[in-house]
């Protein structure tokens, strides 16, 4: 098995490490992520710029660009042949609710599946690394099974796991995204020269946390598991548009 | 009626412009937009370094950060009240398909959703600006029925106008998003210093672009309205996703 | 004659445009400057990333560079004909002592200089707009005598406008760099997440800003104009370290 | 004996290992150098984004800035003292004549110097890395000589070595800086959507590379050392330029 590691984080980043570190008992792993800490980047892409790869001294590759980069990067040019599965993270800090939209981890497993490859998205809910080992099992876990058992469909697996020693954890469960309150105001700050600046400050509280969200699972000690679609066609919504569209003068 | 602009080509493109130059007959408008092309940025957010505003001249505000940074910023920080609807655009060039998931443009009415707001991404389908007035005209008259007919629904409208002028549209389509084949390998040069830089190349060709798509509404020069859905979770694959969760050991 | 003003506040400055205000009148001139403030880009070059040019509706042109970015890309390659003089700010704050060594505004002259023209950094000792026009006037003064008085050399001229109108200017005096004690300790912060942070404060105070200084002309409302050299060579110390150097084992 | 090395190739640079190598045998090392290649930074200071330090694997700290941000940042908050000197390198490629203007190893060097601290740049007259070590030997050998005969100035010691082995060095030349023809014109491209940019291109031929000069030493296989002022002041025009300001009206 081949598989492709990136993340959000950076390439430096402790979690990626662990990641690195469980997969590569099992399969043939190689990681490509960003040069620094890009976290809340999306799906960006970088279009102004030209990207660079470098290869560091424990064989990671690093790029000057977003998670979105390294794995197009990697399945377009690096690597001779596409990987069998795309894993992103393991990104410090949970990957739930409405986070998921902005999340830099999910987009790098996002892409995978856009590029027509299995993909998972790992995430630790905890800013402390202490249960990071917990996170690289719980991933083992879930390629191997991935593997055994392919998914036959176009989402990713968007996974976090609790902050507790992997003897803690009370299983695994399928949730839906939950929804966070809207994020308290940006803090306002001056810079040392007096000039106004803005900063995303924390996150909004649990807003949807009920049982059946990543929320409730992750707060229960259980491993979430959320399916996530790629494509954003509101189908629902395509007949009520339609007649809306229809009284447009 | 209080209207947001933003846009991810930057505050200077023409066709941020000619939107504020259409909505300003009907709406208060205030426009705050990146400094610089941003193209691509999806929903990245600017997490490590902290935001600035600058007020031009004619009025317009720029922050040095994405799309989403921007409509973020104006609602919490700058508006004194919210206003009634975001308008992003209009894109120098489609936002169809798989488009739709890079694109800061859509990015940005996505954040004015996520922050309550209905919301509209405005998008041109040609990279010439000939006729950006029609594109205009076609906001117009899109913010104009939205106003008055409210869509009770979490989605936003991804509205993409066709390369012809407005007497020759054949009139507004619903569409689902089509899908192109995966991009071409990227372009690989040489910077002149003779190191290896990387660009993303060309878009793939259209792939489903059947009846029913916005790249066949856009190819017959109607008005494609694609209802776009924020919340990720593949409601349809909960269940499978279920039983395959319930095999791991 | 031909003048070719940069700065380096960015594109949108006052400064920039109370210069180009005062020059317009006597000259023909280009303004290319950088689309960020990059104050403190001292001679930076951007040498991983390709520069673009845009040129905006009052016809200034920004880049998205440094600069000497700037200076370098006019006059290589948007101007069909080098200018008569490079003319750098007007600089938002003074431009004295170790200032000068980090300023991009001496940079954007010195650059003027590199390329074999006559060049001058302009600097109003004020983060007040208030006599910026005052220090247009001086800028204007500086550059016909300098045009019909060449000054046959390879130095750059630092000017320093002192806070006032230009009724209240004391005269011009010819001045040395003076010196500030070393800056203060950088101011230590935490980023909204908890992360550590690190800002350059404060400057350092005056060290040596006795008569013949820059810092004393401008202290005495006088236009301080001090001759700087690009070539680094320490002519006077080539003695003393051969000597040293031949006893190298 | 306390050593702070930086340089502007980045952390990761092969050129920095060898320096480490070289003078952690003679002395307590710290590396603080810029995260990624900033190779033509010159004295660039960041000053409207905070910056951040991140330890390594291998105890090199690396900066989100500049060469100077680096030194700044190690000398003013990570060192409990400050260091007995400060080395930038070993750059890979020569800085010879103009070219030190512009470089980010000489900045940081000056930095140091800036600061109080005796400083030395030291560069590989070469883009291959085979000589690295000979270049490392070079800047023991300086180190130490430096450490048992101090040298009461304000200057810092530019050193580059030509690219042979240390047997093939014909020993050291103080030199003055040599000067090159003005640059080749910039590269004129158009970036894969047909955008026009511009790359530096190549360094210009030599001018002045005659006897005395730093291109004479390193073209004869000999280590030059150039002692580079960090004041700028034009001290030889003072008296012309008085006598022209008095003219002015």
């Amino acid at each position: 098995m081949k598989i492709l590691i990136s993340n959000d984080d950076g390439v430096f980043a402790p979690g990626i490490e662990a990641l690195y570190e469980a997969l590569s008992t099992i399969a043939e792993v190689t990681v490509v992520a960003p040069d620094r800490n890009l976290s809340g980047a999306s799906s960006a892409l970088t279009l102004t710029n030209p990207l660079r790869l470098h290869k560091h001294k424990n064989g990671f590759y690093s790029v000057n660009g977003t998670p979105t980069d390294c794995v197009h990067l990697a399945i377009n040019q690096l690597l001779p042949e596409p990987p069998d599965m795309v894993v992103a993270g393991i990104n410090h800090g949970a990957n739930l609710g409405d986070d998921t939209f902005y999340s830099g981890t999910v987009a790098a497993a996002a892409e995978g599946r856009n590029l027509g490859l299995p993909a998972i998205a790992m995430s630790l809910a905890s800013r402390s690394e202490d249960n990071m080992k917990c996170a690289a099992q719980v991933a083992k876990k879930v390629v191997e099974h991935l593997k055994e058992h392919p998914l036959k469909s176009d989402q990713i697996l968007n996974v976090n796991v609790p902050d507790v020693t992997f003897e803690n954890i009370n299983g695994f469960s399928v949730t839906r995204l939950g929804k966070r309150h809207k994020a308290e105001m940006m803090t306002k700050q001056q810079d040392p020269w007096g000039r106004e600046i803005y900063w995303y400050g924390t996150l909004g509280k649990e807003l949807d946390a009920g049982e059946g969200t990543d929320f409730f699972a992750v707060n229960n000690n259980e491993v979430s598991i959320t399916p996530l679609k790629i494509d954003m066609t509101a189908y629902s919504s395509l007949e009520t548009v339609s007649s809306w569209v229809k009284k447009i003068k």
